[in-house]
């Protein structure tokens, strides 16, 4: 396990949590992309950002994102991190109910600072068969 | 889609068919990781090739590779990939079988090459708990 990589991830759920976006952003490379949705993509911390604070009001500024058990898989400069999300929230439409997700992030090391180049809370569900 | 990427991922698989292992390293970086299988890595291109031999033993010479769907996220030099991969061997011990997996792979653009430096095949099931 990448210490400062997990480190990373953690604060940038507190972030999350406290809804600091200025803070946030600081864990983004500045092309950056975030799965907000499948088929829909954030690109760049100027969409990431916008899409985080939609994201904090669809879940009524309740969300509390943790992770459980994680693998990581470095090579030099690159992570890939598996982790298993966890996403709750007090308000609708989660209503106090938990979703698990398996999420595939990649960080990047940059000038000796590890940050997230891709962002991706859906992991291989993303190749589910698209619903009718 | 980054086209590069998979014609670097079709080509390798064509590689691995005509055990090529020479030609397989080439779509590495210098640094890469391979998951051999959960718990078991291969760093750099000395280890990963032994691996690849053994693999091939292992599958009785007889190991096809091939993705299906495909879905890739890329942050300027950097791709994930997610790729339903299927594995087919004619002879034990897959026996006529085939496997369906869910892989991640991370492409780094080095020198204007896309090269693997993550390569696993398991994708997010090395989140299972480890059966005892």
């Amino acid at each position: 396990m990448n210490e400062q990589v997990m480190q990373a991830i953690a604060q940038a759920d507190l972030a999350i949590r406290n809804e600091d976006f200025d803070r946030l952003m600081e864990f983004y490379t500045d092309d950056a992309v975030l799965v907000v949705r499948p088929g829909m993509l954030a690109r760049g911390k100027e969409e990431i950002r916008k899409a985080f604070v939609a994201i904090a009001r669809y879940f009524s500024n309740s969300l509390v994102p943790t992770q459980g058990r994680q693998v990581m898989l470095q090579a030099g400069d690159t992570v890939l991190v598996l982790s298993q999300t966890l996403l709750s929230a007090d308000k609708e439409p989660v209503g106090g109910e938990s979703m698990d997700r398996r999420a595939t992030y990649v960080f990047h090391r940059e000038k000796g600072k590890w940050l997230c180049a891709v962002d991706n809370s859906y992991g291989t569900t993303l190749l589910d068969e698209p619903a009718d």
